[in-house]
């Protein structure tokens, strides 16, 4: 037999029983083949498959089959199965389907630069994946799949072994978390959509420059963005954002407190508490992004704004950069109060998340791997860090700044405003540096000429030698400028 | 030396090195106490921390803080570290934060019901776990541990080697899919949330009754819904079925075709052309979600609304029933014309997802496990449901009726409209069985009196044994109401 496709049929039973008789079939079919439903020579459906289907006997079928022959509506071919009768009159053909399915809106999210493989990537945000504990992972993986193995379920909340050891964590940074308040996710990009698309009032304000992912999302979902200024070379304007915060009142003031994203700023203590008074003066939730917390040597002793301001801060945190970006884990804290709405958004939009990926995380945390590590990439980073400030003051020419973030993986190099950022990049590619665009971070014209250098990326020798080559590539740009 | 939390505080270079100074430090650290911005009994950052944050020597942090000890300004204390000075008046106390961040709406989603683990689940949508391929799963994870091991980065649109296995088994089915356009999912459910929040014109129809998560995902994303009547004892009613597309115009049409969730009814080949040809007509896009298929025996022959209607459909599918929940993997399938817009979506929502639970999968079906798993697991399906049938048949009041499926884990029961399906439920659970309330796949007032009954997720004796009770239950209340 020929398993080339037949089509799908379907019998109601008319009788008492509930059970498809012969009748069933010969009407029914008959009738689909009459108005032209079912189409000559069409495959029709094996005896054994509307057998096994319908729950009904071969012979039932087949003496179906028959009267329908003897009606001359089907026929039997030899080793290939039962057709419509052809009939070469009458044949209603379907029109090839063709409409468009262009129903879809671009996000405005720009596609992935393919950068060339050479080339020295100070763009990156990511760490030296030599860095990363890729082998303790695996032991993990090993261990969880031993003990307790694969489970087929999984917490739509999260690991709650997992939970239970981020709420201890946080604790000792000061934030009164309870594991209940912990809701687990892919990287910290899910925590943000289900914080967008809980939002009852969809006005949201953000730091300009914006760490665009956010941006893009929140815009994705039809939110609409305030911009507050940021500039990592000054205080922040408090009175201005407040003129902002009272003019536009968002529902939701997203903020990257410490090591924000672009620029490497972080809050002094004091913008910290201007920023909660203002919350609760005009009545807007704050989402917390402190994805750089661990990534910074001593930050358990940088205030978070969940620590100062209690269970009202939406608090996120990811483990991508420290971890592995792949394994996609992230968490929000939220209240007794946020936390239904959140859960049910994140069932919403995925259901639940990968359970063994948290256990293997649980497992990682619980064998003290997290802490260990850490405190061997800070130092590592620390290192890095100090490498790029040296090379940086020993080539920049004096017109160009650079923001002290203290640690991590970038910080931002802020140029002489004559400078055109494109014509930098496009001489630096081809000497096979590849250095960020700031397209997305900026609403509007942009008030910082510079972009985000990555340090922690590269080997520091790499890395030293990529920068004093952008700052002989400044120098003769500042040079022509002048000229 | 304590390890007590310190304040954050920011300093500003402002002389021509851009590096921050000893003068520096005075200034703006006096500044910000005057301000009252840093307040008496604060503690402030150690020397050291200073040192490294801002790449200045421990002599000039240590002669800023001797220089504004001298000024009254802070104070050393021993063994405890450098606080703001104790002064008792002029302390202006920060008001403890209290906003309510009250600003998430809740999502309409039902909370996940709790059901006595002693019960007998005919709730249940999923396959008994004993069916699934847990050890297979885990051998497959131990393998990519060791060859290729765990990658850091990950593909944004899904692993390359995954998306074409997945496009080959579809082309095997008449499908017409190049890798290319296979999009990875954290199951079927962000495949949904894709095309939802990439739709331009927010209306959607949907079978009635329809697959809840579906309904209560669009509605959360803000979508119109519409609802298409579908009754599993009957054909479509596609004249009614037209009248309620022209008269709506949505932009999308999610449809079930095969297995409906939660009615169990397929839909004849002549549905899906006559669906395709009222797409075409009225330009609406069709969301075919073919979840059933790996689970019904023979199901590679069914045509299904991408393989009759090319490119122009979206077609979405899951692993989530037939390998392990907990491992959340699907897909969509794109063209070249929606494949960008639902890339874009995907990566806004979560940036990516776990490779390696993707690579897993790739060598699950590398081994050819996946074609073995399922013909093991469905031949078991198909005794389960033949099971169910007989015990149906055998138990059942004549009023009683119920949907053919063919296979898979469930069906739909229709019961005569004077049960009270909450008082049965009642009932049932007093005799330790759970089944599942309608609520959320109706819009409005159900036109069916019934529920899905789930026949694959306990051992055939036990399903059996409770499908009689049911029927027991069933009898008295027919005979009550007729009482």
């Amino acid at each position: 037999m020929s398993r080339s496709p037949f089509v799908a049929v379907n019998f109601q039973p008319t009788g008492a029983l509930g059970r498809v008789t012969q009748d069933d079939i010969i009407r029914q079919m008959a009738a689909e083949i009459q108005a032209g439903r079912l189409r000559p020579n069409m495959r029709l459906p094996p005896v054994r498959t509307l057998e096994e289907r319908f729950g009904i006997s071969k012979n039932t079928v087949q003496a179906a089959y028959d009267e329908l022959a003897a009606r001359g509506l089907v026929e039997s071919r030899a080793r290939l199965g039962m057709f419509v009768a052809a009939v070469p009159e009458g044949n209603v053909s379907v029109p090839m389907f063709q409409a468009s399915s262009a129903q879809l809106r671009a996000s405005g999210l720009p596609s992935v630069q393919a950068v060339p493989s050479d080339h020295v990537r100070l763009d990156m945000v990511f760490i030296d994946w030599k860095l990363l504990p890729r082998e303790q992972i695996a032991d993990c993986m090993r261990s969880v799949l031993a003990n307790p193995g694969l489970r087929p379920l999984y917490d739509g909340q999260g690991h709650a072994g997992l939970r239970a050891k981020i709420a201890a964590r946080l604790s000792h940074r000061g934030m009164d978390v309870d594991p209940d308040d912990v809701i687990l996710t892919g990287g910290s990009q899910q925590a943000l959509d289900m914080v967008a698309r809980s939002l009852q009032h969809r006005v949201i304000a953000t730091e300009n420059p914006v760490y665009s992912h956010a941006r893009y999302l929140f815009a994705g979902l039809g939110c609409q963005l305030v911009p507050l200024t940021l500039n990592p070379f000054q205080s922040i304007d408090l009175a201005e954002w407040e003129e902002t915060l009272r003019e536009t009142r968002p529902a939701l003031v997203y903020v990257i407190p410490h090591f924000q994203n672009p620029t490497g700023y972080s809050y002094s203590t004091s913008e910290l508490e201007r920023l909660l008074e203002l919350s609760e003066e005009l009545g807007f939730a704050i989402l917390e992004d402190d994805w750089g917390s661990d990534m910074l040597s001593g930050s358990e002793f940088r205030p978070t704004l969940r620590a100062l301001g209690g269970s009202n801060v939406l608090y996120v945190n990811s483990f991508t950069k420290k971890l592995l970006p792949s394994l996609r884990l992230g968490y929000i804290v939220a209240s007794k109060a946020t936390r239904e709405a959140l859960v049910a958004a994140k069932r919403l939009a995925t259901l639940g998340n990968p359970e063994f990926l948290e256990a293997v995380l649980f497992e990682f945390m619980d064998r003290g791997y997290y802490d260990s590590h850490l405190a061997r990439m800070n130092a590592e980073l620390d290192l890095r860090y100090s490498a790029c400030l040296s090379v940086l003051r020993e080539t920049m020419p004096p017109e160009v700044r650079f923001s002290l973030p203290g640690g991590g993986p970038t910080l931002w190099l802020e140029l002489p405003s004559q400078v055109n950022l494109r014509q930098l990049s496009e001489r630096l590619s081809a000497q096979r540096i590849a250095i960020q665009m700031t397209h997305g971070h900026f609403y509007g014209k942009p008030h910082l000429d510079g972009f985000r250098v990555g340090y922690a990326y590269n080997e520091p020798h790499v890395m030293r030698e990529a920068v004093a080559r952008v700052a002989a590539e400044l120098r003769q740009l500042v040079l022509q400028g002048e000229g």
